[in-house]
């Protein structure tokens, strides 16, 4: 039981890929906040498959229909339910391969935890799917954290082994990030980005899929926020981080590059800036203890490559006990990464929302 | 408010570094469990600072006290609480920074959150001492899953540029955890370890510190475990390794390796090892949609270099809000990383009692 | 932000009761429970107003769309979402009333805490009929639950001054719960429910309402359930017994009179019956030390009179601050009591549900 | 597992009756609260023994030692925790019922829930003693709410049949509150008081106990506190006056008599008071929807009588499964009652405390 998180707000995400529905309700909103739907709508428009080389070819509205905790446009003060209708299901698709679980997925742990009655059509609740339910409690969120002046932005950090440039404590900010919101394939490097989707068609070719890293920042904030030990900003950005599948790991500013540093070069000089104090580079990603500095939050995600590939790969059906070799005809994106960095926003902005909620 | 962790068992850390006693309650561990003392000693003698040129010359007993939760030596069903005095405080050491914040350290934010009531000696709360209440928590739920059939041990996987061989999924078990536990520098390779030995001497030397990763593994871990969304064994572990100071990056697997792959390369086919689903490696480290999948739960941490170093650094005196050269004359670990092995063992036994402890 | 209960199981309310949607995300129901929808509409239907003097004449389908969790009509282990639209909405019935707030309502606290954001319009989020949102959770655990052969009814023990018979220890069960549902107005003793339902017309006569109390049981549950201190099955009931709205008191066992009692009157003897330990008697009602004896749990709930009533009261205009005579022209109950059983019903079949999950 | 609790903040409390110590964790307090160490001394001798009739001989110095949380007699942010040792223990006295439930004691459910191996002795962890950790935490919030104009005061409203006063909306204050708080059995109608001294007295005599009811208030309290269902003032103190042992009821405002009432009757009409709204009765006990109206929070309590009595009683050998007469020989308190008035004002403060800590 864990699709249910609560902390200083609650956010409950619910659904199934092949479902009659997906959605979410977040609780703990302040009253009187405009929500904004075709923003919210732009939002995820960015999460969803478009005509992209490297995007399934399946097609969802993913219009949320609210439901619940708005009044004229504003939040009410009571909790906020969106849902989205799955409308292109194809269980069939998934029929053949119920009981031969595909690697790297989760059909085989599903089965284990919840038997027969596990619903493994198209991954079920544990689909990349229901990333779209929190792209609408993020979407929900960033729309608030901009009145506050506190934005939030992404890109592709790197495809396989394509590195774009990284957010630099400096040029960090709503500028860049309306940069990127604004491409189809996110990045602050375009011609790393054009190698990066040459790279994704290679991989789609050859029936593969290939894994990427997102970096996400959050300007804006004030310094004080968070706690320490078990409710820190670095716990509860990596509790919700992991919630979006395909996620093996995560880092904040220097990251694993700092354990390869000396203290001398890893820790940020504070100094003054108009009157505020500050730090003069940001290796510890806008965090200190659990509670921000005022500088910017920025975190990388590893995110694998998809499971789903045409390859033929090795299973075992789970029934017979016996190993079965696997071809999935299905419709997967062959590189999850572009479309994952507003999911990764969406994160960073319940985890945001919610700091600020605490007293 | 967040050194109260709560989910299928619950976990409250309380003490300062400099302050009366540093503690822990644990609460939710079933009754009739036999927790031997001496034991509980070995392990967090292992977090000691010893006679090692890697660690603080500060000396603690570090003696917990039991005085909840046990009766004859056995777990009675309620709170297990236990409670390690400060002997050796110095709080002067600190009184000259107090309102200088240490790059790198929670000072500077701990004094925006609480105002000049922060307790700065030595880190307050946020003080690496305070994980030795960690480690009495883990070090309890380690013999406890020991008897369960679940071991769990790690080893120092770098140091600065320095590389130790990393587990494999076939040689990682008891047996090897074993005997990095008896070894003061714990390494798979011993050559690689004295090299790291002398990374930090060197680094000592030079008044400076140096960071590091430590991997952490779990088997016998039954297939079935955890959650999907938020409570995954990820998230679960993710959010109690960042309460340990300094950690700034968490994998799984083959974590931000698995970016860089191809999906043909990443996925563990599944197979049949005596009538039982495995996998042939183990990318995923154990968990697939956060439930176990009966493999090994691998992990690395990323481990900043210690904050605190005697070369000089730039600061800010935040009461005249004016900058100040600092230089830190107190006792220091210049490399932090091999006594912090046993605290990631500790999170790791957290994280996965508190599994076994879901219906 | 409490609209979402989280324990061992999760339960998210959410909806206003002029809005859209009402529903329910229920969390951590195992996978493979059946759940008969027919039966599911049956029992709500209890709660339903009917064509009854003693409810409102504003009709709602309250037919529960389950949208999430259920696989070919069993659960699957993910979260179990349910809406009901809300097709009968009138809220131009409020709409003059906006900032009059209606006394005993929560008109008046709402709008101090969400401003005129607050969605008063039939009491938005705080309207009994969310009430239906409780018991849609409540109907699922219920079908769970007997197949545990756990059973759980209630009956109108009080309205006015009128009483029912109480719950005998050696009468409650399955058979005398079947017979009570089959009522409109269920109670034990039927003179005393036809001068309930006089008392209740009389009322309404007199453009007034009245108030009651429900009796609640549960039989057929182990020995061991709950926990103590703040987890204990009275803690945990009496949370979700006051998220009722008009529930101004809760009482276990011999409750308040108890209270009035000696120890050696009031303390329930232990005997051996078939090989089983039980209680002679029972006043604890089935609860000792946060934790269930096997005996039958019992607990009363009073329900204040129905806050909106014809007659004119006064009240005060919050913009102009200044006294106002209100009278109340909308569609009301003059006694919730009846319709509120299930309801009491739904709360004690979701607290028990909770502590059988955990471990 | 719930000795755990968290909402807004988060309170631990750990020991059993006869183990080392006994004790509590606080945390989320904010910084910067003066403590009075000898005010909390003198809020916990209110529940200490004493050397009065109704009071067990059982001398505890009940000397709370804060080993966390505080600098200077100021929080700073940090977890608070205090802890009490136990010196007047006497394991032996209840060694011949260790297999021999007490009535009405916890007895047999710990046996059930926890084997062999729970801590019977003196009721273990479900001992009326841990109400002093329970103290411990109140009385730190109760100072601290003082700060704030929040008061806290509670009374015997009976014993067995003899009733005291009711506390009035218009005079209950922080000044009759003194005026309590200086008695050694609390009642606002001293002839009423007697009366429940004689009662005590003769129970004792009988080698009987008598139960009654505690009323307890707040005042001082802004209105827009709290949250509607789960969460809200009335679910949230029924949370925590629930852990108290031998509580079985609690009703707020007119309670169980507004079950009994008419509308016209219970509903508490608004007015305008020096520019505030208020109510001109009390009927909601200060709690509408959840939600704090701005009057005073009032709450009443059933205590059952002391369960141990010196009676012959009849009891089952856990064992050998045969009826067992049990006579009591230990040091009992004849009626719980007088000591237990600062437990509720303790759990009071804590509801409260957590309540202004929310956003």
């Amino acid at each position: 039981m864990s699709s249910t998180w609560k902390n200083n707000i609650a956010l409950s995400i619910f659904g199934q890929s092949h479902g009659a529905a997906i959605g979410m309700t977040l609780d703990g909103i302040p009253a009187g906040e405009a929500i904004d739907l075709d923003e919210l709508r732009a939002f995820m428009l960015r999460r969803a498959p478009g005509n992209f080389p490297w995007a399934t070819p399946r097609k969802e509205a993913d219009e949320p229909e609210l439901i619940a905790g708005l009044v004229n446009g504003k939040t009410c003060g009571s909790p906020i339910t969106a849902i989205i209708r799955n409308t292109n299901t194809r269980p069939h698709d998934y029929g053949h391969i119920q009981f031969v679980p595909r690697p790297a997925h989760a059909d085989f742990t599903a089965f284990v935890k919840h038997g027969g009655f596990a619903d493994l059509s198209g991954g079920g609740h544990f689909s990349g799917r229901l990333t779209a339910a929190l792209c609408i409690a993020g979407g929900i969120c960033l729309q608030i954290l901009k009145r506050r002046g506190i934005f939030i932005g992404g890109h592709v950090a790197s495809v396989g082994a394509v590195n774009d440039d990284l957010f630099s404590p400096v040029g960090v900010g709503e500028e860049l990030f309306a940069e990127l919101r604004a491409m189809d394939f996110p990045v602050i490097n375009p011609e790393a980005g054009a190698r990066m989707v040459s790279e994704i068609e290679q991989a789609k070719q050859d029936g593969d899929s290939v894994g990427g890293v997102v970096e996400c920042a959050a300007v804006g904030l004030p310094a004080g926020l968070g706690s320490p030990m078990f409710g820190g900003m670095e716990n509860i950005i990596a509790q919700l981080v992991f919630a979006i599948p395909a996620v093996k790991g995560i880092e904040f500013g220097a990251g694993f590059s700092a354990a390869t540093k000396r203290g001398s070069e890893n820790n940020d000089s504070f100094t003054v800036t108009s009157g505020k104090v500050t730090t003069e580079t940001n290796n510890h990603g806008g965090i200190l203890g659990g509670i921000t500095s005022g500088m910017a939050i920025i975190f990388r995600a590893a995110v694998k490559p998809t499971p789903s590939i045409e390859k033929a790969q090795q299973s075992v059906d789970l029934v017979a006990n016996t190993p079965v070799q696997l071809e999935i005809k299905g419709r997967h994106d062959p590189c999850i990464v572009p479309r994952a960095v507003p999911c990764f926003e969406a994160a960073m902005a319940v985890a945001v929302m919610d700091s600020i909620q605490s007293k």
